[in-house]
């Protein structure tokens, strides 16, 4: 089979065939900016979700959870400014609301209909803005980039791409938008991401694909071990690159696509951690089990004291050595080597002697590589995070008040 | 029976009857500082130690194991400035002659002498400024505050305490000291804690009061979610108290009296966190266990965003609650309770509307109280942490350049 995966310049979710957004300034923020939006397909949808671990789920996490049972939808809708959590039965009625304002303005049923809110827990919606806001929404194809500003709260740049996929003469395109910067954290990171394709996908396989792409992308990611309740990841089929449907059997390119879109938004949101400056890339090889190389992996990149290390371009690797020790995954320190980028800092357990002004040469990277080997076993996973700065810590010394 | 607890003014370990300790600055940190000690009793001891739970163990942690398997220790040496964890086969080495010097001084068997060394990870210790140190240690009735003193590494104040039991016409003391500041964690804090006392104990009994009063205290506080390969709590009783022997069936006193002492030492760590301007002390009731309550606390305490919300004053407590949601304790939304001081936040998984300013006052305490009811069960603990300042960062982003 002949086959190319491509990155769609300037991509977004309005790249896919029959995907169209718009974004308002609603009033929900007190600045004047894009905070209210809909993603909508022309056509009918299948549909997966995948939702926050947190045992406080958000009204709209409830909501998309029944809407999801008929593994269809058609469009999302999503604001900033308040997250609608903790507000107990008039949340719930805010987000039932605004479904059916989203599904009268479009015309399909308010089951179809998706809902997102990220922002300040504990305070009710402004439902005058925002039922006002979605009536004045205009909807286009190149509508993605608005979408991906309206989501954001304390990101400092919009997520967004497309891959498309040709497969012979044929193919379909997978876009993604999404937000992170706070409260970001495996299983899953506090984060919004809304994925759309025209492929013709069955229902089932779509579920599952999603699952395995967060799980290897978004539970990857961890900014500061906090997660919401308000966490969503939702993708729309609209089928219309009319391709032989996706199944188990058949679906190693459109799982290798999800992947890429999934990996790409994930580092995003990593890179764009509230304060962060530099990215920061773990892979620990050589563990028991896949999972607990990830449980590794995690443990280091969320590390306060391996984050503010590498703020601070100090080769300080014991840090790295001692939150590995304390992950729960199965270590023997004499087996043990580790790496700041190309450097080793300690084989089979002994320290290496190494030249700290070239470490810190390399730490002072953009984009910061920390390696174990565990030696032990195959398992294998990579995790990102990002460095710990002041800056954190006043976003979110002040952040209601 | 008649008694009373009260605690010793300015007391310390060296408060205890047959303890001396003394200090010197051995040149092992670059500063002018007091950085190695020894607590001596001068009768053998009955003694027991509980130790860090990452997989990771420092060399003195490793030979604090072997040495206690005998129930028996009679003085402990301790350096600031490197940790001897992740130093290998030179690390251990290391850590025995440190034991063996200490032994040598004293006239006892190296086997009854404790080891722990507090600082920087993976570099090996200076052993000639070592050696001739613990020649150099001149130990006395008073040197329990300068023991203290020399354990400290971003401590900002020395944590020592000593409580005395009167029952009836007789009595024992407990003293005991501690260090913490930074990689401070459940199961444990990294955290160094020496305890003295000259009631007789029974061995047995004496560790199983220790990791209850452990439990209770180190094991309830957090800094910043790391663990350390050197965390060490250790017990020596000497007995010259001459009362009949403490043992299960008779050890309800001892018991309160070790927990006030840890919980004491454990709050003093707290307080004294990297960068930290105030106590957070969380209290959770209501839960199904005190296993649930221990874990919900833990976790509201170690959250970042309460932290960073807590340092700026900021009644944000929604992000309560959303830690509280991803501790893993069983939890229903509609039967929550939460409280900033006294403040009622949250009503029956209601918000309940408060005066801001009013709440901004309350958290501008130096001890700052969070407190959630699940109203499920009879579970209840309590957690000790501190705010999250930028001044965290500052310390942490530079420890070792």
């Amino acid at each position: 089979m002949d086959f190319e995966l491509n990155t769609v310049e300037a991509g977004t979710v309005t790249s896919v065939h029959g995907f169209v957004a718009g974004a308002v300034s609603a009033g929900i923020k007190k600045q004047d900016v894009l905070d209210l939006a809909i993603l909508h397909s022309i056509t009918p949808c299948t549909a997966a979700g995948v939702f926050t671990s947190n045992a406080i789920k958000s009204a709209p996490v409830l909501i998309n959870q029944q809407h999801l049972r008929d593994k269809k939808a058609q469009a999302i809708v999503v604001n900033s400014g308040y997250a609608n959590a903790c507000t107990a039965d008039k949340g719930k009625n805010d987000a039932g609301q605004m479904a059916k304002s989203v599904a009268k303005k479009l015309d399909i049923s308010p089951q179809d209909v998706l809902v997102a809110s990220t922002g300040v827990i504990g305070i009710p919606l402004p439902m005058d803005k925002i039922q006002k806001g979605i009536e004045k929404i205009v909807l286009s194809g190149k509508g993605g980039h608005d979408l991906a500003k309206a989501m954001m709260t304390t990101d400092t740049f919009a997520k967004e791409i497309a891959v498309h996929i040709r497969i012979d003469q044929r193919g379909f395109t997978i876009g993604g938008v999404a937000k992170g910067a706070g409260m970001i954290h495996p299983n899953m990171a506090t984060m919004l991401c809304f994925l759309a394709t025209d492929a013709v996908v069955d229902a089932k396989f779509l579920q599952s694909a999603l699952k395995k792409a967060v799980d290897k992308s978004f539970n990857m990611i961890t900014i500061d071990g906090d997660t919401s309740p308000s966490d969503t990841v939702a993708i729309l089929a609209n089928g219309m690159a009319g391709n032989p449907t996706i199944c188990e059997q058949n679906g190693e390119l459109f799982q290798r696509a999800i992947d890429k879109v999934c990996i790409y938004l994930a580092k995003s949101i990593a890179k764009d951690g509230e304060g962060a400056t530099k990215l920061i890339e773990v892979t620990v090889e050589g563990a028991i089990s896949e999972q607990e190389a990830r449980l590794a992996a995690r443990t280091i990149a969320s590390s306060p004291l391996v984050k503010t290390a590498i703020h601070g371009n100090d080769p300080n690797w014991g840090r790295i050595v001692s939150a590995l020790g304390r992950s729960g995954a199965n270590i023997k320190e004499d087996k043990l080597d580790a790496y700041i980028d190309y450097i080793c800092v300690m084989e089979q357990g002994n320290p290496v002697p190494f030249d700290k002004e070239i470490a810190i040469t390399v730490l002072k990277k953009q984009e910061v590589l920390l390696r174990v080997n565990l030696n032990l076993g195959h398992g294998k996973a990579n995790a990102w995070g990002c460095d710990l700065s002041t800056e954190y810590v006043n976003i979110n010394s002040a952040y209601t008040t």
